[in-house]
């Protein structure tokens, strides 16, 4: 086999690979590209292979979001946790005997045999070469595709009625909840709450229930002074590459009780002010109108108990919004847990996670109000420093979750797994009974080994970040071969990893890579109103999009994002939006010219028969 | 003489010759370093040295901005074009002897001799190497105070009450007014005004009077179609390096017709629109309370009436707010009006531009709508394209402006004497009579010569743009030690002369040359519904700015403008503001810290006085 071959085999097999982690999960995989993996294989294509996740359908006018009526039935099954999986049982006795019932699971051996042939191909050198200059041809086919049609492209955008870059939905993929108002709302909020409630039990401090003017007065501070400065939760200079004074920042004027008091769901207030300065954002955006968000809400996993919490909170202050699709993320700092003894072991946490999920899932009557937040709950994202090393390698001979005692941490490939098997099994047993599914969203290649951006590839939907794809030429073309979306925020990279004229989002765009923007954290990093615009702004400023390149991307965070078919095919992208290519994009909703979609298109065909040719030849 | 010496004496010289012109036009020369001129000459400094310009107070509770009442009396005088210069005489009789009164008036040929001498010290090598060294010396001064002192700022600001960079009052310091709003805001204006006006006449189309709707038809376009794509007013990356496209984006979807009834004061509709327009973005920034700008409307010099249309609109419309600023703008397009022979000569266009003015001052009740406008004007620009080459070198054998009859176009340096020549003269008389004086405040340095800097220099009390003080060493430490204001515009900039990155804006900004942040034209390069605020926040982003930064920069802004001395002294800078250095600062209006004042300042005397060691060596 020549150097070219060996290539394409790896590619395919490659992308084979993550074809059937995310049919499982009932997460996406591009039509066409599934359809070049089955003329390699000289099978023939099948509409019913595509699977495609579910999400909850908006209300119908008049309708509650936190109706509990039409909640399905107890299934009487029981859920056990099994190696760090949770799987299902018809009975206890069936437990007892691990003999669950028939869902497809991909196991752990499975996982670390297709984890070691990515590892070896994206070292390979034939793959590396052949990967890096197609590339290369990617990014000049781009700049010559600019040269010839752009002004062709413009043309047809103004030829477009009604429809231009401020009305073109737009969601902001990648947003943290407790910093998704901007630090003049939040400051704007904690004056407004002390005017009205100043004489309100809001805290206990030692044991002793305060007001809210106690509490400010054991912090020596008035809200009346406060200011943006003193507030200090800006990222600056000083939080570039430590990301441990960038977390510091969540805390305002540096004390964790106003965290506690203003960011946190769980309080004295069960959360009141949380919910409302969410609610205030939430309406904004429903102003705006055009804009959208997926704000990541926590579960730490350190008690069974927090799902409970998160969703009687999310009931109790109907944090509803159409324009907000919630995500649930996972911080990875069982270290932490575990060095304060919270859980006996890493096993112990996976199940604090997913086991409510499963109960609820099985019996949504047990619990009505976890059954309503999971019905608008729309994936997993998983969080943390990605620059700390775990220093532990995952392999075959890893213990297993319940076995993992120690107070250091695992990997991120290991946390990743076993995420991904969770949500796999939940969203499994979900679809069978008609509910709506999970994706798996992890930050990923923010920093960090160049592994994490691997695990990903084989398990999750779409990622945060990406950044570390400019290290490796076979994950950045694979990527950009299974369209994996990547939400990028230059801006918290520009405060956090790497300055803004070094961001690899103009790059990805050009070669075809599926990115959108987000602002992760506008408390932290923006200045405007607008922090999804500013980001916008700044992006267009700065590397000089087009509107075309502008309206590619809102199209792609749309596409990215957790919207409901019924939305997309209504507003935003059109009735065919489910095709691939010019016939699936509706220019009067998107903005983006077909020009431009025939041109992305064309491009991933061409780059997919060359390794069609390539794999097919014996 | 040794080169240090050489050095010192030119730098010398050259700050005198600045002061002088300053001091003749009253504008703004800095105390300190009059007061190290006067330490080289063994002279004492006399506080009554000083002058300062006059700017309209703004007008008390109750009264009318627009009134004409308390408008000065005749004073008979009668105004006449001399050599480019207008004069004023007793009577017509001195006139036709030019024998005009006492005033003093810096002539053309000191002009050319001061001129000279610094075209000379701007190649002379020792002054070179000499402003070399002090730049990179007052930069890596800058980096080190930074490195020892960030978090002591820090600590400054957040221990100042009530202010932060959100409520730091700032000034857009160069905005045009036919591009005050943003594209959106002129989208949205124009569909309303067709709902609104549909059947009203609007314009003249081949002598025949047009309704809106038939305007519109006769273009082909139906304003309930438009988007801000067929809009087609922002700039791109065709407009780089293009000062034509440019300027054609000023028409709205292409069609002067529209940039005629929507951005223009002289139409069929006596300017309407454009007033509501501007009111309305100046209600904008009433509402955001801390911002104001100085928008320029432009006088031609076409015919002797364009005052009067100017004014009546003004007047008519009542197009007065608090947070706005007039100036008038003098495009440098003798060459066109020649060509068309709407002039005969650059004289007459002068005259055109000046007489006016002139007349309104000497007899503000024989054109009270004028003398009413010319109370809120502050000061006159100068506006084209710099990088344009006009061939001419400005010299002792230049023809004077009535000669100058041939097509072709003075050069920037021409044009920049006599306006200056004729603001000085205007302001003599207006301070005698008790009324507001106006600052000379070009475009400059945008491209084209390092002459128009140097012209500038002499003339200029602040300058916009720039940025080719990076090609001058000599030059770019004049700005400095004479403190001279330089409002710049990246994102203008990144649109048609020099990528973001590579302004040097934050170059300046360290060395402590006297920068603000100005948008110059939000409908072509702006995205947010706060323009201003969009260029503070990407210049925070980019250059990664402190809060200190940014509120120093706001700080020089409102120095720079014209705001009344009422005014600053009331809301803005506090009772001591006229004072230099950490005394002039009050931290609680301007939330910058002390600590930083203070090194400004002994980083300036430390210069001024090296110059006043090597300066005064015999």
């Amino acid at each position: 086999m020549d150097d070219f071959e060996i290539s394409c085999k790896g590619l395919y097999r490659a992308l084979c690979i993550r074809e059937k982690y995310m049919r499982m999960a009932y997460q996406r995989f591009p039509m066409i590209t599934s359809q070049y993996l089955r003329l390699i294989e000289g099978h023939e294509w099948r509409p019913e292979d595509q699977v495609l996740p579910v999400f909850t359908p908006p209300p119908k006018e008049g309708d509650d979001p936190f109706c509990t009526k039409d909640l399905p039935e107890n299934l009487g099954y029981v859920a056990h946790m099994h190696h760090g999986v949770i799987h299902i049982y018809k009975t206890e006795a069936d437990a007892d005997d691990h003999k669950p019932i028939d869902l497809p699971i991909i196991d752990y051996d499975t996982f670390i045999d297709d984890m070691n042939f990515l590892i070896a191909l994206i070292a390979q050198g034939p793959a590396k070469t052949y990967s890096h200059r197609r590339l290369k041809f990617l990014l000049s086919k781009f700049n010559v595709h600019e040269m010839l049609n752009e002004m062709e492209e413009m043309r047809e955008l103004k030829n477009n009625p009604h429809r231009d870059f401020y009305n073109c939905r737009k969601v902001d993929t990648h947003i943290h909840a407790a910093a998704c108002m901007n630090q003049k709302h939040l400051l704007r909020f904690i004056k407004k709450s002390y005017r009205v409630d100043a004489d309100r039990v809001v805290h206990k401090l030692k044991g002793k229930e305060v007001t809210m003017k106690e509490l400010f007065a054991s912090l020596k501070l008035h809200p009346y002074d406060l200011t943006v400065d003193s507030l200090d939760v800006h990222a600056g200079r000083q939080t570039f590459q430590r990301f441990d004074k960038f977390n510091a920042k969540y805390n305002p004027v540096g004390a964790s009780e106003l965290r506690d008091l203003y960011l946190k769901t769980e309080n004295h207030i069960n959360g009141e002010y949380f919910a409302n300065i969410i609610k205030e954002v939430a309406n904004d955006l429903e102003e705006a109108k055009y804009q959208y968000a997926e704000p990541r809400l926590s579960i730490y996993g350190c008690n069974a108990n927090e799902w409970n919490k998160l969703s009687c909170w999310f009931n109790r202050h109907r944090v509803y919004s159409p324009n907000l699709k919630w995500m649930i993320q996972i911080p990875r700092i069982y270290d932490v847990f575990r060095g304060r003894n919270f859980v006996p072991n890493f096993g112990k946490m996976l199940e604090n996670i997913f086991l409510p999920v499963f109960q609820a899932t099985i019996d949504p009557h047990s619990n009505p109000e976890l059954s309503v937040f999971l019905r608008h709950v729309t994936g997993f994202d998983s969080v943390d420093d990605e620059s700390k090393h775990s220093g532990h390698m995952f392999s075959t001979k890893s213990p297993r979750p319940e076995e993992w005692d120690i107070a250091k941490n695992p990997s991120y490939t290991y946390y990743i797994y076993y995420m991904y098997a969770n949500v796999m099994m939940v969203n499994q047993l979900r679809k069978q009974r008609g509910m709506n599914t999970f994706l798996f969203r992890p930050h990923c290649g923010e920093a960090g080994a160049i592994t994490h951006l691997l695990a990903a590839f084989m398990t999750a939907d779409n990622i945060s970040h990406g950044l570390n794809l400019k290290k490796s030429p076979v994950l950045q073309y694979l990527y950009f071969l299974a369209q994996i979306p990547i939400a990028m925020s230059p801006l918290s990279n520009n405060s956090l990893f790497l300055e803004y004229a070094k961001n690899p989002l103009l790059e990805f765009h050009q070669k075809g890579l599926v990115v959108s923007l987000s602002t992760d954290d506008p408390m932290q990093f923006h200045y405007t109103k607008e922090p999804l615009m500013e980001e916008y702004a700044i992006a267009a400023q700065v590397f000089k999009l087009s509107t075309c390149d502008m309206c590619e991307i809102s199209r792609n965070s749309v596409l990215q994002s957790a919207l409901s078919h019924e939305v997309l095919k209504l507003h935003y992208l059109g009735d065919s939006y489910l095709k691939e290519g010019p016939e699936g994009n509706d220019i009067r909703k998107t903005n983006v010219a077909q020009i431009r979609m025939a041109f992305r298109y064309e491009t991933l065909c061409y780059e997919l028969n060359l390794i069609k040719n390539g794999g097919k030849s014996e």
